[in-house]
């Protein structure tokens, strides 16, 4: 295997088409989001990202079948603007490692003809969300204002620490390709996997490229995990609060 | 040296031979199966693989004479098919180095014929173990078929975390490559070097394979783990009841 | 994206320019030094650097738009000599990369024709300073004499551990390539920011380069740290003595 | 900077050298050994070596002058055989480091004719020691028998790990090279720095290779340790038996 071997399952022909990256991060919010709209609409397996700097890990199906670690790209046509969607269970495990992987993704992106990249992510709060925001972060001015009309909220200096990862560098290599590229952030409390998040996510990026797609999953999903907050909040009354530590964070 | 070196000790003509990875890993249960092969049948020192991916160390025979790490291939001719063995003391010691090691180790048994693979290893339960069972993961679903009816057992998302390492990298990259490609894995508490699970392993192999090989000094080693957790056991009840982490984990 | 990616932002023709680095480090002293001369002297951003090295980040601006975590060279003349400033917000994340780094920043500043290279930075006492004295190291001893006249003091085996990171190696490396390099250290505790200590080192660098800069910035948030040394000072008499690991070390 | 860079300082012609490595490990033996040959013997600089394996760091000498990180090569010419000494204060900070920096110095060692090799070393016993053994590992068995006869001891499966970094490399990568190699050991409690072990070594070495040195300021700096472990022992016996913990392990 090459360093990176990124294996052509089959050749579709999109119009215009958005990359949408949803790999694991704070709270799954992109993860999840990109899960959604995989399971919800019509999709075709296009290519296959195999790479070093993956876990060495293959995960066993159902049917006792194994696959090697890889990163997925699915092709999407909706009503509105045509989806390549990135997904995956890893992100790389070094630093030059996240760089390789995204100069790879937005190649493969390019060949399809994208010049447009939304990577999906959460925010962390630290504290149960009430109102699931989602904020932005994009290549250029434009794309600014053009998400600030969708419900995306910019924030001065916010996330704190800047975009780590796969989200932050298609962002920043993408830009320096002359993409257009933002960051969709929901807002999450980071301690548990969020559906209501990913759904919020999803609100604006449905509004953005005028898509459609059906929440009635996600909000089960979203229900199971209130009943879960829900215990977690009774035990908190009933004991004599425990610190936010014995959460687990979600990263 | 360069980064991965393949000496050949002896060149040697096989038919049609699988190849049978047993390098260190949970309750050493691969590496013990490997070995007591080695032990008890009658196999040639045919390759040996040094990489800057293993520890920079030597290992010191009772003869004063220092070996440099590495992983060796012994071929072995059963009444049954034909084994290539490989074993060693060390696995990779990072992501790059376990996926250029598997394909090195794949590069080498393709040169000898081998087109099927079993990786052994263990899979821990956090318990000690009554029975034995083999769990399995393989390439194709063939193959999965095929094991079960030696006795194999494929249970819905086990192992929990996918497979890593070598062994799970064997069974990714050699099923890319076409092979047909399985991990053998028995169940082992995870605490204590478990000849019994290697034993486990081995039976199915022997039944996969046709050949046939003695078990009588992996039980004397069996019985000697029975003490040693006989006392574990004593302590435990006479003492109050040390936590799991008094025993320790070989990984 | 390369390993490391040198934009050329705007062509400048600077006099026998110096080159003047202040990354982050012990107490931020250099980098509170650089960015007091980009905030105080009439720059112009002549070239960024990108690589795999940095962290994968982008930072998010006021506005929104974020922007791939980069090193930046600033020219400015003045009075006195022409200054090259390095400045940005990480170090290299590995060996490898402070070497390679280092390799690409020295590049650049040749390009520009420099041949004399200071690094600032902080030296850690462990304790609060009353006096800030500026300790330096150099490429040889015509440099250590002509900075031992501006006041710079040089002490039998100071700093103990030597001098690692991108200061380290521009005063190694620089000085293999020929160059007349030296480290500024001020002295600094170690636990907070110390726009005092950028002072200092920035007094030192006046004196030797002939230019002016105007301090009255750096004294505000010099005394805005004051404040927040007064109240742990008061915190600590009015407690018991907390240890010093109780103020965060910022390094 | 390349990955390795071999500078030049001086061309010496040697009568078939043998090569002695001294880099720092366990109580420093290797080190103090070496040292001590280049501070009793009249030795010259002929090779220093450069890698971003090693730290990103410079040393500070008492002039205030900064040197860049390396390993150095001294000659030596002795009444017996020459001597190609190997010392620094580094080892590489990566197993891919130590392959690659190992196979260097023997490169360097080759072309001034050395074919065989001594690493000098300590062996941690983890208690005080009373009379200082020299262990020993070779690349073959004639050199076992050598170096017993000259008093070195080899004991079954000992050192138990094997001997890992540069130590254990030359002996491996320089016996795959077809060098005679041997690493000595000297016993040393693994918790101070130990001058004693380094002159049991050094005891061996003279014997093997028929030089002589003065043991003068060794043993000086033997005697300051006798005390400091005096004081040790005698704070032991006031207090309640301190832990081993208590003593700074120098490995």
């Amino acid at each position: 295997m090459n360093e990176v071997d990124v294996e052509t399952i089959e050749d579709v022909e999109l119009q215009d088409p958005v990359l949408v990256e949803g790999l694991p991060g704070v709270g799954h919010v992109g993860k999840l989001a990109a899960e959604h709209l995989l399971d919800e609409l019509d999709g075709t397996l296009v290519r296959r990202v195999y790479s070093d700097q993956f876990p060495p890990q293959v995960e066993v199906g159902d049917d006792g079948v194994a696959e090697l670690t890889c990163a997925e790209f699915h092709a999407i046509e909706t009503v509105g603007r045509d989806l390549l969607i990135l997904s995956g269970d890893h992100q790389a495990q070094s630093n030059e490692g996240h760089y390789e992987l995204t100069d790879t993704f937005l190649d493969v992106a390019e060949e399809f003809g994208v010049t447009e990249v939304y990577a999906l992510g959460g925010v962390p709060t630290g504290e149960l969300i009430e109102e699931y925001d989602v904020l932005g972060a994009a290549s250029d001015e434009d794309v600014v204002e053009r998400l600030t009309d969708a419900g995306v909220e910019f924030r001065e200096s916010e996330p704190a620490g800047g975009i780590v990862g796969v989200s932050g560098l298609l962002l920043g290599l993408g830009g320096r390709r002359g993409h257009e590229a933002a960051c969709l952030m929901g807002q999450t409390s980071g301690y548990l996997v969020d559906p209501k998040s990913a759904q919020a996510v999803l609100e604006i990026l449905q509004e953005v490229l005028s898509f459609e797609v059906d929440f009635g999953s996600l909000e089960e999903r979203a229900d199971e995990m209130e009943e879960v907050i829900g215990k977690i909040q009774e035990m908190e009354q009933q004991q004599n609060v425990p610190s936010d530590d014995d959460l687990r964070y979600i990263g």
